[in-house]
C-alpha cells in the first residue's frame, strides 16, 4: 500500500458504514464505497474481500485482544474473573472507538444475514476464550462455561452500552451486567 | 395425511439420519431419503420442506416447550431457577429421544453450516426464552442473561451427554453444569 494513502482502510470503512446506515447494507455497492472514500474499487479489494468483510475484519482483532487478556491476566485469578480482565480490555477499545462500533451496530441490527454472521463471529470468540482458558489449565466444561457466561454479559452490556449512546461507559454497563449475574446466581438454587 | 402411513414423519427422519450419517448431509439426496423409508418424494415434501428441515423441525417444539415450562414455573423462583426447571423439561424430552438427538448431534457436528443454522436456532431459542420471563416481569437486560446463561449451561451439559453415550443421564451433566456455574460465580469477584 502507498505511502500516499496512510488512511485508505479506516476511509473505506468510514465511507462503508456511513452509506450502509444511509441506504441499508444490501443496497450499497463496492463502486460506491469506494467513490465515497475518494479510491479505487482496487484499493478497496487491497483492504477488504468484500463489503461484507468491512463489517467483520475487527472480529479478528477483537480475538486476538481477549486471547491476549487471558494469556496476560495474573494466574492467580478465576477463570470468570480471567475472562472479566480480557473484556475489561476490549471494553476499553470499543470506547476509543464508539462512534464506529455504534453505526456498525445499527447497520447489523437492521439485517438478519448480518445478525446472524454476528452470532458466529460471537461464538467463534467464545470458542477462542475458552481456548486459551484451557491452556491455563481450566477444564474444558468449565472454561467453555466461562467463556460463554462472559461473551453474553459482554454482549448484553454491549447492546444497552450502544442503546444509551454515549450516557455512560461500556466499562459501567459492564461491570453492572457483571452484578447481574452474580444476583442471578447468587439469588437462586440452581 | 393418510392414515395409512401414521409414521411416515418419523420413518422419513430416522432414514435421513441414516443416510447423514453414513454418507455426510451434504452428499444425501431427498430421493434417497424417501427410498431408504419406502416412501415418495412427494410424501417427504408434505412433511418438511427441504433436507435441512429434518434436522431443525423440532427446534420449534423446543421452544415451546421451554417457553411452556417458562410460564408454568412457581411465581416464587428466582430468574435463572426458572429458566432451570424449564430447562429440566427439555432434558426429560430429549432423554426420551437420546438415540435420535445422538445421531442428530453427529450429523450437524460434521458439518460447519449445520454448526451454523444450530447457533442460530440456539440464539433465537434463547431470545424465546427471555421473552416469556420478560412476560413474567423480569426486567429486559436480567431476562436476556438469564436465558442466555442458561442455555449455554444446557449446551454444554447436552454436549457432555453427547460425549459420554449413556453412561449418564442428561438431567446429572445438567446439574453438574450448573454446578459449574454457581461455583464459577460464587469463586469470583467480577
Amino acid at each position: 500500500m502507498g505511502r500516499w494513502q496512510p488512511a485508505a482502510r479506516e476511509r473505506l470503512g468510514q465511507a462503508a458504514l456511513e452509506l450502509y446506515g444511509e441506504r441499508g447494507f444490501d443496497d450499497v455497492t463496492v463502486a460506491e464505497i469506494a467513490r465515497r472514500a475518494g479510491l479505487t474499487e482496487r484499493t478497496f479489494f487491497r483492504h477488504f474481500t468484500d463489503k461484507r468483510e468491512v463489517l467483520f475484519a475487527g472480529a479478528d482483532q477483537l480475538r486476538d485482544l481477549l486471547v491476549a487478556g487471558v494469556d496476560a491476566a495474573a494466574p492467580n485469578l478465576s477463570p470468570l474473573d480471567t475472562v472479566a480482565a480480557a473484556l475489561d480490555g476490549a471494553a476499553r477499545m470499543f470506547e476509543e472507538r464508539r462512534e464506529f462500533a455504534w453505526r456498525r451496530q445499527a447497520v447489523i441490527a437492521a439485517n438478519p444475514e448480518l445478525q446472524e454472521r454476528e452470532l458466529i463471529k460471537m461464538a467463534s470468540l467464545a470458542a477462542s476464550v475458552a481456548d486459551a482458558l484451557r491452556r491455563r489449565g481450566v477444564a474444558a466444561a468449565e472454561a467453555r462455561l466461562a467463556a460463554q457466561t462472559g461473551l453474553a454479559v459482554f454482549g448484553i452490556a454491549f447492546a444497552r452500552w450502544v442503546d444509551a449512546a454515549g450516557e455512560r461507559m461500556l466499562s459501567d454497563f459492564l461491570a453492572e451486567s457483571a452484578r447481574d449475574l452474580r444476583r442471578l446466581v447468587v439469588g437462586g438454587r440452581w
